[in-house]
């Protein structure tokens, strides 16, 4: 990473963490316990990098981070309780998050499902007065609240999480669906959709035109594809331990871009994509200076 | 139930439930699976009770039903995924609902939690898609999707699920607080919470004044408090299959308004309500009857 992207996400993060402690402070008529399981695990350690998306799209159409802050929170929100959901026992069974306990392991299941639930709410809550607070019309007030739902939700990125589950053991089974789009299928919309959201959330509340919206939501579709493709060549070729890893991989089936593929190839791809998202950002100058640090930190990155 | 009544809750229904199905209609880019998990826990019977609501608070206001129709069912959206959830294993551990296996049962837990949050998600995205179609100013939209997601919150729906889980074998823990004040809380917020928001939805739909979105919020919270403490009545006096259950309730130290009150004062407080909720109607004139009729079919029913 750039010192001045680091820079970047260090400033901007702290504001996002300033305003999520504001939004999770323990309110009227809100039982303790789950608040406290709320914070856990938006403290945890993320790298805030929705809400840095959000920001970052807002200056590229002229807004400060200060205006997007609330809807910055938001989509990590939604994207938090997407982890506590998938690492529910029914879903991945995950004991370990970030080296920390999962919420179910504090909380207890029930607790953990209705942290994420709460969360998910939270988040249009905080979406919605945003709007009213950067005083958008009806048109964009409705806009805002519905591209984050349609990156969350079953077009998005819940439909990308049921078609991870349906992969499972793929090989073995005949899913009726090819293998190459149906791994497209899963990462465009388990994590590029929320990407997606992110940045057209920026855009919006920041009164950005329909073009400046579409060329930031391609942008955000191409980098996003190219996180996971960069993920599966890390996952392969990242360390030793990572390799030992891959052979249980290749055993589980787990469909990836470097099985299907191999390494060259996919190392290809996201280039290309990475390249892609550099173009979209052409007609932002330099205010989209951290966005395509972003873009170029997705494939140079080691971990 | 009146004629009447049961005409007025026919007919809307009939609208609710068509529309509920262009809104869970297969969409682009979506996983079949999903969508066949959250139609099958929507259309397993429900009274419509929330939609109803929207409709007549809509039409107290001046507007009608097909103007408020996405936000009907967004609310239902809602009321169904809670269910969904509070079904889990994790949570109640319930096989049934309304005699048809529950969605985890169907789908498996995973696609169960899922589909709740497919659910939760596109609640949103129909109020926001009706704020638009009825082209609420800004303010106005922001308030139609803060009154949902408060009604189903940490403030409200959810809230009051997490201090029921606390409340489970209350008598044998000090937990710090009063029973009596402690189940109010869970009813205001389980229950009436989400009866308080669909009221205020329809309110806010149909432009109606902050006098007249007060009025009804309140009609609403004595209406789904005075569901609950009927509930309650009704498990005790029910039938004998329920008194028998009722045995195990109060070795299970079951926290209702008959082991805290007695029949008597329960049903009492419950008229209480139901005339506080018809005082809170008079503004409304004729154009509350179907409210009127309902607050009246609370404590009058027999299931």
């Amino acid at each position: 990473m750039t010192e001045s992207l680091d820079r970047y996400i260090e400033v901007n993060g702290r504001l996002v963490d300033a305003e999520l402690k504001k939004l999770l402070a323990k309110k009227a008529e809100e039982p303790e316990t789950i608040r406290k399981a709320m914070s856990y695990s938006i403290f945890a350690g993320g790298k805030r990098l929705r809400p840095i998306l959000v920001i970052a799209a807002a200056e590229c159409c002229g807004a400060r981070a200060k205006d997007v802050l609330k809807t910055a929170c938001a989509l990590e929100m939604i994207h938090t309780y997407s982890l506590i959901h998938d690492d529910l026992p029914a879903m991945d069974d995950d004991d370990l998050r970030r080296g920390k306990p999962t919420s179910h392991k504090v909380f207890g299941e029930a607790m953990a499902i209705l942290a994420g639930d709460g969360l998910l709410t939270l988040a249009f809550e905080a979406a919605a007065a945003n709007a009213a607070s950067r005083k958008l019309d009806g048109k964009g007030a409705a806009a805002l609240v519905s591209a984050i739902a349609r990156g969350a939700g079953t077009q998005g990125m819940v439909g990308g999480q049921v078609a991870d589950l349906e992969a499972e053991n793929w090989k073995g089974r005949n899913h009726g669906f090819k293998p190459g789009p149906h791994l497209e299928y899963i990462h465009l919309h388990k994590t590029a959709a929320l990407i997606v959201a992110s940045l057209e959330a920026g855009a919006i509340l920041a009164g950005g035109s329909a073009k400046e919206r579409a060329a930031l939501a391609a942008y955000g579709r191409a980098i996003g594809l190219a996180f996971q493709i960069a993920d599966d060549v890390l996952d392969v070729v990242g360390d030793k331990k990572k390799l030992g890893k891959r052979g249980s991989d290749a055993d589980n089936n787990k469909l990836t871009y470097v099985s299907l593929y191999g390494v060259g190839a996919a190392r290809e791809k996201a280039r290309a994509l990475v390249a892609e998202a550099h173009r979209r950002l052409k007609p932002f100058g330099a205010k989209a200076a951290p966005l395509r640090a972003l873009a170029d930190y997705v494939i140079t990155r080691d971990k």
